[in-house]
């Protein structure tokens, strides 16, 4: 039966530390929530921590890969979907989460909040960066959230996932 | 850790009995190895049987769905990867897939099976198509492996497995 | 030869009628200046303006197709480059374009103009959505460029041209 | 006004003497037809070929590119899409092209073959590998010609394009 699957996008590189320990902790309470993790899978920064999190709570992760480079994936992917189609990939990050946590930010973190806008996701943006709230918020005010905390992005996602139309 | 993956690659349409019998047995061998078995996902013809199969042997479903249709996806995909890139998403199967192993015929198990070799994946034949054998056979006589049952195919995947190079 | 390639950027829905007026000069000049016009190649807003203004004055046209309807790409597009993979082909238009020109603004827009920050490429906004600006300069203050004008535009497009590194 | 696009596919390498004659008078005719000529873009085998075929006679020239390496584009490309997606570049080759031209034999082309014969596109075959005219024939008999020549070539595409129902 179709699993949930919460989608934790995030930069791979110029990572604050707090993304880091938000990602990590993202991980940990989608899987115990029972939903499947899904990132870029790559074995750097949101990506990496946000797999490693749901790892260490016994969660599964789908990893979904821009390059056919094995050495490239984070060890703690679980289903490792190989595209091969760099950026474009993005698309399918979001198409296949149920819901998309932004996690840091990023040029490829922004194309995944806008791809998915334009796919009607809801998206919850947990970032220090003032100005991606601001622009989003405006862009799609009745699908984008604001969060401070990990645990507050969980309950946004629950919520979501109540009241969607199936 | 990344979990081993057995793609099964068959048409949706014009599906012959044996056909869907190969697939929904290969689904249960590929699940009671403890594989996870990845399709296209739609709820029609091979990828129906074989993840009905797994499912009944209590497998890991994934399906690289070609469109964002919900209603389009077999019941029986645990993690549903929602491309929305038609016929484009062939080249994700293949290479997500530690082997392919394609059950039936058709033009886009056929594209399958090409991409697989691009990319050069090991590829398994399984149906009644004489042509098929000794074109794709020719084409790639290293990478191809012809089958008469999918118990054949299995015992093959897994020599492909254990003589890969990590 | 390879010709230079200039990508415009833009809403299908929710057009200004400035958005249309720019798109549509937009078009205009960069076929006077012998360059190639690419967009998304529906036959509808920013899309559909900057194809006619480049019809109207004897420019090349490519438009890079979400879907495979023959009805729904402009009329003014000479190239139809079919990928039938839905907003991922929004990877594609950045990669194609010498330079990219954002009229306007939409979830789509946005995902275009930070797959081209993500792909390195120099994105020139013509837009009156101050958020989007302060965003997008935030990301990436190199390689954006923030304009009044259609022909404010052309000339930082030469600009960016003349300075860079083949 | 939208061109006529003649997609000529083949393999990049192990290509025959037969196949790159073969592949440089296609782009030649084509060109002289006022078609534009597509390719897989790439600067070895039949790509460039038949591109530099249509740049001897003229033409206009597109090639779909799967990878964003600047050098590894045949300098007689006119418009270069850069798709960075590939070998799932192939779908857009085919479905761009009114008319799909395979010229000589490899695992890329048969993909762009039966991606082209899922797309209900018109296939012309030009090898001399027997078995795969055999498994496409029976494949679809309807939409796959089997020719020995160029001239050949062109003659069927003509009947086909003007045959079809726009």
């Amino acid at each position: 039966m179709r699993k949930i699957i919460i989608g934790v996008m995030g930069p791979g590189d110029r990572v604050t530390v707090a993304d880091r320990q938000n990602a990590y902790q993202l991980g940990q309470l989608i899987a115990q929530q029972g939903w499947v993790l899904l990132t870029g899978g790559r074995n750097v920064g949101v990506m990496d921590e946000a797999t490693q999190g749901a790892r260490a709570a016994n969660g599964l992760t789908v990893g979904i890969l821009p390059s056919d480079d094995n050495n490239a994936i984070s060890e703690a992917v679980d289903i490792a979907i190989i595209t091969n189609m760099g950026d474009a990939r993005n698309n399918i990050n979001v198409l296949s989460s149920d819901v998309v946590i932004a996690c840091g930010m990023g040029a490829g973190t922004a194309s995944e909040i806008a791809l998915a806008l334009k796919g009607n996701k809801k998206v919850i943006l947990l970032n220090d960066n003032e100005e991606s709230k601001s622009f989003f918020k405006k862009l799609s005010p009745e699908n984008v959230y604001v969060v401070n905390s990990p645990s507050e992005a969980i309950k946004i996602a629950k919520d979501i996932l109540v009241n969607r139309q199936v």
